[in-house]
């Protein structure tokens, strides 16, 4: 019965594996356009490879560093030897993920551009399937790693079922730390090269965006696909990977070392896998189709999957655990539903078909000041819907899990929901991560110079794309919120494991879990501000490097001359290699400073602090940079006076803000909060037996 | 003994009135200048006073209707019958302190202006004047309060310990909700009318600040009046008496009841009245004497007051409560200490004399995206120190106190240490209070034109005062935070009270404590949101009464036509009235509402996680605006492009940004979170009996 368990899951990594390899078959066959195209395209791919092979590079120092550390604590016993190990895979995983996901994005951006001559639809196609191979990849290799590193210490070395989540769960850490790594360093090279070439580009020199004119635009897309692709791989592998071993060694307690409690988040990940591939085939429409229909084919697919996901987990459960465990079943109905919600919120208040954008992009008959005041406030007054709704959602699957009676089921109950809630990811990945895609197609189509109407066709797929990255983010969010919360639950149990005679009481009066509270609830603060700062000095930087260009080389104006965009990829891959380092280490060292000093009862207060402020500023912080650049995307459709006019110029300013807050800082507290949760896992035997307090 | 101990805590607050009064006597004998002085300065008294009326009358039905509702629970015996009549006495003794606060200043503003004619000192001793009768007069009505509400509770109507608590603890609330109403309205109030009166009279008419012909000028300086005084003084008043209040309950139960223990906090105040009043004599200096003296000057005052109270706070414990509890005493000095730790880090991070300020002001050189992006990084950033000084003071007062054996005693020593933060309170305000008098004597100075030199001097006393008022915020941020604790372990006393058999456990991992902390996290960013969301709203119809002005007023901006003050003063006042009302009911009906639902475990869950994301959006907020508007007066003096230059112009955009960040919204959330304390305290009967989880 176990191995068959492990078996389904196996193969289920493998389907989408193959499913990936086989669009990616399908997207290469497509003609990457004419010459210029392939020749735009090329140095994009050689940008983005040249970068992420320096950031694999500056990281494997890293993971050396940490490696070796691990392996000293495996020696003095506080560890198992296969903690090292799974670190380093976990890593390597995560920054597989995002290196392939770079990898068909950057070869797909030129064949959307030259599809989109043909067609909206062409285009969308293209498009939508290079987004399918990134979401399946992630989904694919999280599930593949998790299921053959079960297999081997379940089966073949024979571990106890805490050691197999313990060492799980430092794969999961080995994930995050990179995910971190990949995210905060490709969120500021994009951020900077897109800062930098506006700035100089559009507002001091006046040429339109994407002109190849421009030094920096190579660099900007170039970005587009390090950060928005790579770093989104990497991060969406964590959440998929942390919430699945999460919930599995949040079961081993629930349900006394039963390993089948184990394989039911790995199940379900692996029917979502395959309820994603069939929601994909429903994406498909007729040839010539309109924006509004596209949408609604892109949700049906997503939709589909979800039913389909709500109605096959029922009889899973059911088999594998027993009518008794029904309740389970709720909890991962709940997290199904709450991520529904949750993107749907975040639809609402930052699409500007609702009202709150609406209102937003008004505020520039004012101004920049009452634009950036509005939409400080709209993300600010935005999170309280969603906190309502994982709120909700944590009762509903706490209790219907049967937490009332034993505290392990109803938080094994609270894990299963976050991977409910990700059981879609396949294919919410693939329509969120087409995007950047369409994004690269637009610079190609204006540097080619290819006819107005692609470039509109690549724009309305751009635009479609930016209401489907919503949902996604939604997604991301509120399940890095429940993640984090199995996770304090998996810490408290390993201190139990490591000290049975531990006082496991963590009462918020107690002045040490208060202060821990205090110093987590800092940290999204500080790390926000690190990362805006980093985006600030490295946009600095290039900004510079622009001007110089245009006073220096002489035709360059006119066309007579081609920029040296070579030298602003490296500018920005120096800088954002530099800046990512330091909140790394931050999120690394924080919890083991803070574990030494005020023990395992400071940790927790300290990783719920995180949770809850890490939790709000994500949201706050997202969907204040999303509904800005909706305001100015209004805007520029005709409103409030239109492109060109002051109104706009204060939105482009709203926008310019929000851009280090959505694609920057925003997305990485969601891993940083995780991260927390998974060093303290790792350390927990160093803090138990070494804490001053 | 006991009589004695009240009786020398009324002599405390009966000197600092008279003190006051005898202060405000010799402001007075100033002259107030010329007939044009006299007139304007009548307008913006008549302005004050007739908003604070409307204020008053609005406020009033609030509190007629909680008044209802406490009655109908006393006789219902869920309370006593004291707690009404307290609560509405709370209310009143905050207006009344704003309100003289307001009169006094609004008395001495042209007497500030005429002063300065004479030189720069003279002006200072006049504003100083004014800015330690408001000081004195919140602490002495603070304690007078206190210890005769006390006084009759013990010995004329002979109540429990407990239930003396329970009524004072009313008291603070009505104190919180009449605060509340102050800043919000104030905060309101003020920033509609300068945001509206720069926006239209200097950005679009292009006419300096404080000019005649702008019509918005005088609700301008009204708006000083009533939200940096009237709406501080009940502020500070509130946190006062909240934290003597919250140490009186907290001793109770450390000492199990015995009176002295209650009676420290409030001869502490005492002691700290008459060092502060020790401290003022040492304000005074030769006469013509440079401005950074003088700030050594006030410091010196402020100083030696805290030296003077940690000196004779030494043998007062001693004497009252035994050599036993002497760690006290040292609980006492950390909050001292950790109160002017926290002034200097806000000083370091706002004063253009440092770097964060100055590395902000240099990025206007990029616009004011980059500034933007700058201020709120530094803002964020701030967060930490505060955060790691607290938590080192919490551990501190909680362990010397005697908290390893006795938690009560921690708590007790935690409650103590805010008192120690705020004892030095009547000179601090008064350094803090005479800001907006300066700034206000500018204003006078410039509509009746006096001599350049004159507003130079003005400039001055204001940017002295900035300094000053960063110091005085960082205090009011630290104490609310540990008044804040100190009242939720209150919450928990009075739910032990209520219930003795009650589950008094609050573990971080139970999922109602948890949901508790999200919802409770999520209220400081409703309340940012909201609080800015009116100020938004407010400003946007001065911007248009002011715009109509202009157009239809003939002869308005050739100085033939005088414009029309009132109605901008009249839209001002509604338009805070109305903005005022809905942040306060959400205050207010959010614990009443969360208790109901998910019991006593959730409100305690809330309080906690409201007082952390509170503490640290407070400093995020008051920091990132003080460093906002202090790098717009750097730039101004002549740095950066200077005045008029495209530098200039973005850091506009961020001091435009800033102003409803530290005035409005910053302090109205220090108030929020001990609002929220104090309605679930006096409520605690109503939803530890009726609630449904």
């Amino acid at each position: 019965m176990e191995k068959i368990l492990v078996l389904l899951t196996f193969l289920g990594s493998v389907t989408a594996l193959l499913f990936a390899l086989f669009t990616a078959k399908r997207v290469l066959k497509f003609s990457e356009g004419n010459e210029k195209m392939q020749k735009i395209s090329k140095s994009i791919r050689k940008g983005a490879n040249a970068y992420l092979k320096r950031q694999y590079s500056v990281v494997s120092v890293f993971f050396a560093g940490m490696f070796v550390v691990l392996c000293v604590m495996a020696a003095t016993k506080l560890l198992t030897w296969f903690v090292p190990f799974a670190f380093v895979t976990g890593g390597f995983f995560s920054g597989l993920s995002g290196f392939i996901g770079m990898k068909i994005a950057t070869l797909s951006n030129a064949r959307t551009a030259n599809a989109c001559q043909e067609g909206l639809n062409r285009g969308l196609r293209v498009a939508f399937s290079a987004g399918s191979v990134m979401g399946f990849t992630v989904v694919g290799l999280g599930l593949l790693d998790i299921s053959v590193w079960f297999f081997l210490l379940k089966f073949v070395f024979h571990l106890s079922p805490s050691d197999i989540t313990g060492a799980m769960l430092t794969f999961g850490m080995g994930a995050s730390s990179m995910a971190l790594f990949a995210r905060v360093g490709g969120g500021i090279f994009t951020k900077a090269a897109d800062v930098g070439a506006d700035l100089v580009g559009k507002v001091e020199a006046g040429i339109p965006e994407d002109d190849p004119r421009n030094p920096a635009v190579i660099a900007d897309n170039v970005g587009d696909n390090v950060g928005d692709v790579a770093g989104m791989g990497a991060d969406l592998y964590e959440s998929y990977v942390s919430s699945v071993i999460s919930a599995s060694a949040l079961g081993v307690s629930a349900f006394g070392g039963e390993i089948k409690a184990m394989a039911v988040p790995m199940l379900l990940a692996a029917i979502g896998i395959l309820m994603s591939i069939v929601g994909t085939f429903f994406v498909r429409t007729g040839e010539n189709i309109e924006q509004k229909l596209l949408l609604k084919a892109l949700r049906r697919g997503t939709n589909l999957s979800a039913v389909g996901i709500a109605v096959i987990a029922l009889p899973v459960v059911w088999l594998v655990l027993g009518k008794a465990s029904l309740g389970l079943y709720f909890a991962i109905l709940s997290g199904l539903i709450a991520g529904v919600l949750i993107g749907l919120s975040t639809e609402y208040f930052t699409s500007d078909t609702y009202k709150p954008t609406k209102k937003l992009a008004a505020t520039s008959e004012t101004g920049s000041a009452t634009i950036i005041i509005g939409g400080l406030g709209l993300g600010m007054k935005s999170t309280a819907v969603p906190i309502v709704i994982v709120a909700i959602s944590v009762l509903i699957s706490y209790f219907v899990s049967g937490g009332g009676s034993s505290a392990s089921m109803g938080l094994y109950g609270i894990a299963l929901s976050a991977v409910g809630m990700l059981s879609t990811l396949g294919i919410t990945l693939a329509t969120d991560a087409y995007g950047p895609v369409a994004d690269n197609a637009g610079g190609i189509a204006e540097m080619a110079g290819l006819p107005p109407e692609v470039r509109e066709r690549t724009d309305a797929l751009d635009s479609l794309g930016n209401t489907t990255a919503a949902t996604g983010k939604g997604f991301a969010i509120g399940s890095a919120a429940l993640t984090a919360l199995a996770l304090i639950a998996s810490y408290v149990d390993k201190v139990k494991s490591i000290n049975p005679e531990a006082d496991l009481s963590f009462d918020i009066v107690n002045p040490v879990v208060l202060i821990g509270l205090f110093i987590g609830g800092c940290l999204p603060f500080v790390f926000a501000a690190l990362t805006m700062d980093s985006v600030g000095k490295a946009a600095q930087s290039v900004v510079k490097e622009v001007r110089r260009q245009f006073k220096e080389i002489a035709g360059l104006m006119d066309g007579n001359a081609e920029p040296d965009y070579a030298s602003c990829v490296d500018l920005c891959t120096k800088a954002s290699l530099r800046e990512m380092v330091l909140p790394t280490i931050v999120a690394v060292l924080v919890p083991i400073v803070v574990g030494l000093v005020l023990g395992y009862k400071g940790v927790v207060g300290m990783l719920a602090g995180a949770t809850v402020s890490g939790f709000l500023m994500a949201i706050f912080m997202s969907n204040s940079g999303g509904a800005w650049d909706n305001a100015k995307k209004y805007i520029e459709s005709g409103t409030h006076g239109g492109k060109g006019s002051e109104q706009h110029k204060a939105a482009v300013v709203g926008d310019t803000v929000g851009d280090p807050f959505k694609d920057t800082s925003g997305p990485a507290i969601n891993i940083l909060i995780k991260l927390l949760s998974m060093v303290s896992i790792v350390f927990a035997a160093l803090v138990v037996n070494f804490s001053i307090l």
